[in-house]
């Protein structure tokens, strides 16, 4: 865990994909996204610190207690952390983690899973929304096709996703294995398009369940079709597509609601399953 | 209408929320936007043209039909244009726009409208994704509070409403004027906020109704919450909050089901009801 710092320039670098995917690494600022990567066990592979402007006491001790497990620490001035960040209001605390990305699992969903799988959303920041709604319901996680050029490691899809990434499974799959993954495990799979008949209020989910999500301006791809036992639609009276975050969490929350009757309650992280004693 | 055209300097001011204002006006770009806007009859201050860049048929005939309507034309070379822009492919169609703030109804809500209410939405493209919402399920129109810096015709708003702030009524009141309104026509307030202790699914709304969206961080502000008679929440399992422009879909989402069972047909743009013969 230990070593040199990552240098400023190094980590500026993160900002394109490319970077990102030789290095398998990502950058995170300010004390929220930190401490949810710290949370769920990231690895961390630098620390960024200008301490004239970190005032966050929770960032202080996370930047110690880093350090104190051997996390190169780099400290800068106020002006060179402003140069790595996005943020308007710079935090002074950032962070190098490492990207991970993970197989489908081999032994297949749980019998209770939810999981999402995407290929080609263009925002970031939609891709993000999106890992934020289905984090706070449960679902396990986000599968990305292996063909496109989606990564929920962008800054702004970590930051749209109030670091909710970090507590979902991130899988790379090909349509090849995630079509093998489907005939082997049988989930539902479901997507969501406006060019579907059946109102996503009127069908019935089941689980394992897999919500495919296509690109904005597209929709479904011809292999997203192709994996899709049965497709969706949200109703409008006006306009031809909502935002493709809005719909997908839409459709989230009505499988959600089918699985989970108002009240009920069972362990966190499984979908359609409220929390143990908690109001949420 | 005729007159000069606004020069590039001007139009780029636009993207300040004081010449906004003081102008009345702001700047869209691209076909879609422009479409939109002369769809829903919105006055057209000036018009700016990059033939080089305008490829889009319908756009050049927008071109065309605008300044025999005696809007002012500016012609600009593809540099000048990508000044203006701020989109990633530059169409080379642009318009000043009116900014058509109105204020509340005097003869109150219709029976069977929805509106809903904002006061310090922080992102215009939160604002814009939740416009885009409210417009595709028949939302008469968004009230902004006056005290607030929220400005749906911020650029960013605007584009991330896809045009569907053009086929809502956008209305500027005051703490008192909305007070006032809301004794005079009854309409249902509800905030939505996590804070609240009913279910957004259990809570039977009617109509009229207002739904009430607070700021990003810190949610429903004590003028908000006193205008409301109840506050639904939507339940998680894990996380504080959902995206604002999520959560208020889902809200939104969830009255409009409960007016309009599945399958139901009316007149379009009429909250809860669908278009007469339209799949959608």
């Amino acid at each position: 865990m230990s070593g040199a710092p990552w240098p400023v320039e190094q980590i500026l670098e993160l900002r394109g994909l490319e970077a990102r995917e030789r290095s398998g690494s990502h950058f995170i600022e300010g004390a929220r996204f930190v401490v949810a990567a710290s949370d769920t066990g990231a690895t961390f592979r630098s620390l960024v610190v200008a301490p004239k402007l970190l005032r966050s006491p929770i960032g202080q001790m996370l930047a110690r207690r880093l350090r104190a497990r051997g996390v190169p620490s780099l400290v800068v001035t106020p002006q060179e952390f402003e140069r790595l960040s996005q943020a308007e209001q710079p935090q002074g605390i950032g962070a190098v983690v490492a990207s991970e990305w993970q197989r489908l699992p081999q032994e297949g969903p749980g019998p209770l899973d939810c999981w999402i799988a995407v290929s080609e959303v263009r925002s970031p920041g939609n891709l993000g929304t999106l890992m934020r709604t289905a984090a706070a319901i449960g679902v396990r996680g986000v599968i990305v096709a292996r063909s496109g050029r989606v990564d929920p490691f962008h800054p702004a899809a970590v930051r749209a996703s109030m670091g909710a990434l970090y507590s979902l499974k991130v899988v790379r799959a090909s349509v090849a294995e995630l079509a093998w993954w489907r005939r082997r495990f049988a989930p539902a799979v479901v997507g969501a398009t406006p060019q579907a008949s059946v109102d996503y209020r009127a069908f019935s989910y089941r689980r394992p369940l897999v919500v495919v999500l296509g690109s904005e301006r597209k929709g479904l791809s011809d292999d997203q079709l192709a994996l899709c036992e049965a497709r969706v639609r949200i109703p409008m009276v006006a306009g031809d597509s909502l935002n493709l975050a809005v719909a997908g969490s839409i459709v989230l929350y009505e499988a959600w609601r089918q699985f989970r009757p108002t009240g009920a309650r069972a362990a966190p992280g499984v979908f359609g399953r409220a929390p143990a004693g908690g109001r949420r």
